[in-house]
């Protein structure tokens, strides 16, 4: 008789923006003349750039002929979009990564989720809270978690490192050692970062302890500050300690195209045994490549009109975080984040838990966005709101918060 | 100190397909004047058809515009192609499906490794033998699968089905009994299969023992034959028992696309635990979606030009797989598959080895098969070919194997 995996049982609820998502559509059902503002989930809204347009028309048409079609992908991925990653995101920030250290993928997402089936079930890991809720329930599915206490919202075998206004929403090494720590720089859900000095602090912690840190640069294009470091390998010694995972999602509006990719230095190891060739293995084994058309699109993120108009994209989507940033200033709320990334961090005004508040903002704004506490207890009494809507929708959603 | 999960390191060698590639790699470099003819790999070789590049171009143009923007995908994939699954795959069958017991993703290689994760790790899996790597090998990373023993190549915790030419490639019921069993039909590698019947026994066995049927028909597109299950769901019971995948890479050409879908029915449960809301939490949490462009390729498959276009495109590859087989009958090899599959099996001769085989092979006809034994040590002395190729490589490579 077969017996599920009871770690899923443990999960309390829904995934977060799963369960946002049922909420909203209800709502939506019994209200439908209301029309919504909806920014909640990190999913953009711009067209892709003309440039990445342009591949992908190309990329289809190759795959219309024999001589041009391209069946399954090289494991890592394909050359031609490693390379380019390689020389403009690491090189060119004087990173020492080479192209076979690139594994291509469908997402931060999966990788983020997948990651963790390198590591041995009685690791310990160490996460921020508030932090995206990816990095836990992919670790309590495995069944590396512990028990989850109801009352404190934790897991008994998770260190949690509070990120709060109190500490200006910087982690500090934890009490307790852990095996594996998950920093996302700049940070999702808070909008806030750490400097490249701060970050070397971490990478020479996680040297000293043996511990790797899994880290998530999905929103590196959004920095606007010089000290904020773009990738964990411009520290030193990063390179026997971290793995980095980047997406195409936020810099490029790859939400529906699906492309990331995770880098494995070859000189993290555990005694003999390197995290590279066990990440080949898994990909060889259970992954069969990003498509060919979507690698190409990739790549044209990295040509020179991409990279131009992209930049342009970007600064759409941060002038939408200014005014967010100021209108609710203005407005009396207290808000953190927003200049080096796409998120803004609020406080609930008058004590409001984050889902009351949700609820408040969705019926007499009709304005959606994300509950702080859904990302950890510390995140209770704080909001999250997005600038990937467009400037009217987001203008729009200002002038309703402020009727507030 | 972190430590690696060692399961990883029980798996002898690399991932077969992985193996494959760098021997085919070096002989090329050393001799750069052969032209190898490559039917080793199930890597498809003719275009896509012009029904799905216009469905594709039509999606890319749509992601230029704000207005038909697509970011993030529904958890389950869209709801035009899971209405499209359902009534092309099933309903068109007489199988009751639901449009949400569909779960679109990336291809079912993933889903075949990942699905595992529902069940525990002290469930016991049954596998034919020989068969597809990516069943055991993502079980053993798991570490469902105990002890590898080299000498007889099995692992301890896997109950083991003989699929040889004595019993006619069709699968026993194992003396001992399984919680998890994986069927693939029509068989990769054998290019074998059972029918309807034959598969009618083993939902019923299922259900008696309180089984599950993994059933993987990636193959279906190519059955021929009238008494052969194009979906388990064709059998009264399997909703109780049975979770299938399917993939788009074999009858649509999309190994470089990466289109899958699985289909968990609601009334699959250990007790009150639905494995379909287990399934629906991993696709919400580790999985974010297949790309709008690639769905929209999928719903024309379904199109009445799709199918048109596609139904030439298999009886292309089926010709393929008659002219290999009554060729290589002709010369005098013993040969099985290639009526409902696009694989041939064929004992080697003179007693070789499978790898030996190989070796002969790429040596001497310059022809990539695969070797029987790297599917499982029922499978040493056999060898596989595939039908991919285009009409003139494979009629080249039947020449230079008459010719040995």
């Amino acid at each position: 008789m077969f017996k599920v995996n009871d770690n899923f049982l443990k999960l309390p609820g829904s995934y977060l923006f799963s369960t946002i998502a049922k909420k909203v559509n209800a709502y939506s059902k019994a209200h439908p003349d209301k029309t919504l503002i909806r920014l909640g989930i990190g999913d953009v809204t711009q067209p892709l750039a003309p440039a990445i347009i342009d591949a992908l028309h190309k990329s289809v048409d190759e795959m219309a002929h024999a001589e041009s079609f391209h069946g399954y992908a090289p494991d890592l991925g394909y050359e031609f979009l490693r390379t380019a990653i390689v020389k403009n995101d690491y090189t060119s920030r004087g990173c020492e990564i080479s192209a076979d250290e690139i594994f291509v993928s469908d997402g931060a997402k999966c990788d983020s989720g997948n990651i963790q089936e390198l590591f041995a079930l009685d690791n310990k890991i160490a996460v921020c809270d508030p932090v995206y809720p990816v990095y836990v329930d992919s670790n309590v599915m495995a069944g590396r978690t512990g028990v989850y206490d109801l009352s404190t919202e934790r897991w008994s075998q998770v260190i949690y490192m509070p990120c709060t206004k109190e500490n200006n929403f910087v982690p500090e090494f934890p009490k307790e050692q852990p095996d594996l720590i998950y920093l996302c720089i700049p940070n999702n859900p808070t909008g806030t970062t750490i400097t490249k000095a701060q970050l070397q602090e971490w990478v020479n912690y996680a040297n000293k302890i043996g511990a790797v840190i899994i880290y998530d640069a999905a929103y590196e294009a959004y920095i606007s500050e010089e000290d904020v470091p773009h990738s964990i390998y411009e520290c030193e010694g990063a390179r026997t300690c971290a793995i980095e995972l980047r997406s195409f999602s936020k810099n490029a509006g790859f939400t529906g195209v699906r492309l990331g990719f995770t880098v494995v230095p070859k000189d993290l190891k555990s005694g003999e045994v390197s995290l590279h060739d066990m990440w080949a293995r898994r990909h060889g084994t259970k992954y069969n490549g990003a498509p060919y058309i979507v690698q190409r699109a990739g790549e044209a993120v990295y040509s020179e009109a991409g990279k131009a108009q992209l930049k342009e994209q970007v600064a759409y989507y941060m002038k939408n975080a200014a005014a967010i940033k100021s209108g609710l200033t203005e407005a009396g709320y207290e808000v953190f984040g927003g200049v080096n990334a796409p998120y803004i961090w609020l406080k609930t005004p008058e004590h409001m838990t984050s889902w009351d508040f949700f609820d408040y903002l969705l019926e007499n704004a009709n304005v959606v966005g994300t509950p702080g506490s859904g990302f950890g207890p510390c995140g209770e009494g704080y909001f999250r709101l997005t600038a990937f809507g467009s400037h009217e929708n987001t203008k729009a959603a200002l002038k309703r918060l402020k009727a507030l």
